[in-house]
């Protein structure tokens, strides 16, 4: 079959990561017989040094048009400077609303090989970590109303948290037929204690569940669930929540598995276009310096092949491929410990290759 | 010197561990020549069970009336399926409303005695952990206008956080105050990055630190907080941030600590009125049973001396006493461990009585 990739690799590591994520693509092109056609784009800060805004039309009409989106990182300190609507994460905010994509899955997964990075104790842990986080992505208090007005205390600024049946349901439908192919639970995080998002969010998600009558649902507020991720991580499966709570949880789960530049994360819209990318920043430090590591970019890479392409098969290969080359204790600087093969950007890229 | 205090055991096991601080400050009056006058009034479930309401006219009346104002812990399962607005949890958000009470203080402490019970791993603790979460109390999305209407997608529900350049004033301004008294540094949480509000808070604060010259200041998205807190809590002093965000990392920050069951709070206003509680729940299924842990609303007491009553050295003494009992290892249920000495709520009264 053949495939269109956008790929956007951005600023800092970003060029470094996709680099190797292009090439494990194409091996996996040539052993299954798929061709990928990549066209590269301008966004981020990239973006704004050569065409003085962060997300150009021509990337848009370029992802628009391709089968899927490969993103490295964008931002920096840089152009941490600018005002708010010119900075490079306008272009990951830009890009989410004109493709749809309102769900972010985020696994937050535990890889044995590097279980003594986890910041929390072995009793905690036990066998592993294995979260799915499915954030809404295109709405809430990202995407509402703001500004400034004169209120009854003077000077004012103000954001609008808006959600709507109609988005609900179709982000908790992407969280029941997740944990469908899971461990069949939810758990919806909210503050319907307060907020009345948050009790149209909770009712509506009831509704959805009686569709799902395998899967088990529980709802949690959310000062809760930033307690039992720490207290408790290993009662969760998938976690379906808003936009603003996702940011939260979907971070502090990545933290409590110890490996941020091991997890990959997919944002999808209603068809099968998706955008891919890794949930670390862009390190612009170590930028071009072959030091970065690539893996979160390559299982990436992975979602890609299962959600946009359907191609399972293919995914598991390069799953199976990351876990058989960290198992052989080939490490990056960021993942590295007593005892492993510290490698470059490059090298752990061909290593995955090769492990194909 | 005399002085009136409100209490509230409201629900669970909030009169047991209410009945033994006020015990304690009984011992603290004697000891060093103070009077203290309790009135118990009715708020939470206990109110909607004699009154109808969560929080009776007469319960705020009393309250305003008084020094201070000291809270076992509201709500449980046989509240839950009444409507928002007649829930117990109301009571807390109108009595912060009503006092006035802008400005919650939460350490996060970890006490050497309980250091086992920390679910990070050593290394990241070192030699304790010692953060003050200030979150701002009666603004944000908790206080700001909210409904239903039909937008674009139909039926939608709407929340709306505000913050004016008052009210960040005066919240960062507490913060500074009390990072003066500590370790001199300020961390900032908001979203800058995406909210309007948040852009408002971190220029408010940056003016107000102009004040604070001492005092060293640096911003954080609440996505970053939230990772640090895992990753290496040992970087914060004290952390200022809204209402929401406060919500959700002043939990996180006191599950780090591994000992829910010992940590205080005060709600500080314009004045020296003040509302302590407990930062754990009504537990009731503990509830009666002499085996609540009082050490919270013991250091809530503590806390109470201190702010609202300006009595520092009453307030040290009340935290050597439980200190001292701890290190005499005895040990509520919550808090138990191999070797140490199991007492109820009312032995362990006693015991922090007789250190006193
Ligand atoms: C960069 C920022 C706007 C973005 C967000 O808050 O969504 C980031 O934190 C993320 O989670 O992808
Ligand atoms: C009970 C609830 C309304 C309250 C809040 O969200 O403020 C609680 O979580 C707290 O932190 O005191």
């Amino acid at each position: 079959m053949n495939f269109n990739i956008a790929t956007i690799p951005g600023d800092g590591i970003g060029p470094d990561i996709i680099e190797q994520t292009v090439l494990v693509l194409n091996r996996i092109g040539e052993k299954f017989g798929h061709t990928f056609h990549f066209t590269e784009v301008l966004a981020g800060g990239a973006a704004i040094d050569a065409t003085g805004e962060p997300l150009p039309q021509e990337t848009i009409d370029i992802c628009k048009k391709s089968d899927s989106v490969l993103l490295g990182a964008v931002g920096g300190p840089k152009w941490d400077n600018l005002p708010g609507d010119r900075r490079p994460e306008k272009a990951l905010l830009g890009l989410r609303g004109e493709l749809g994509l309102f769900a972010n899955l985020r696994p937050a997964l535990l890889h044995k090989a590097l279980k003594d990075a986890c910041p929390l104790k072995p009793e905690i842990i036990g066998d592993g970590l294995d979260i799915l986080v499915v954030r809404e992505l295109t709405g809430g208090i990202y995407f509402g109303e703001r500004g400034r007005r004169t209120g009854k205390f003077g000077e004012e600024a103000y954001d609008t948290e808006t959600y709507s049946v109609h988005e609900v349901e179709r982000i908790a439908r992407v969280g029941f037929e997740s944990a469908m192919k899971r461990n069949k639970k939810v758990t919806s995080v909210d503050k319907a204690n307060i907020l009345e998002s948050s009790r149209l969010w909770r009712s509506v998600v009831e509704k959805v569940a009686k569709d799902y009558p395998e899967v088990e649902l529980n709802h949690m507020y959310v000062d809760n669930a930033a307690m039992q991720l720490v207290r408790n991580p290993r009662q969760f499966d998938v976690i379906i929540t808003s936009n603003m709570f996702g940011d939260i949880l979907s971070d502090e789960a990545s933290m409590i598995t110890g490996s941020i530049g091991m997890l990959p994360s997919a944002s999808l819209g209603e068809g099968t276009l998706g955008m891919y990318e890794p949930i670390h920043g862009s390190a612009p430090d170590i930028a071009g310096q072959d030091k970065a590591n690539p893996i979160a970019t390559i299982l990436s890479a992975a979602m890609m092949l299962r959600y946009s392409f359907n191609l399972e098969k293919e995914a598991a290969c390069v799953e199976e491929a990351v876990t058989k080359v960290l198992e052989q204790n080939y490490r990056t600087g960021d993942i590295m410990s007593d005892g492993m093969k510290l490698v470059g950007t490059r090298e752990m890229g061909q290593l995955i290759i090769n492990a194909l």
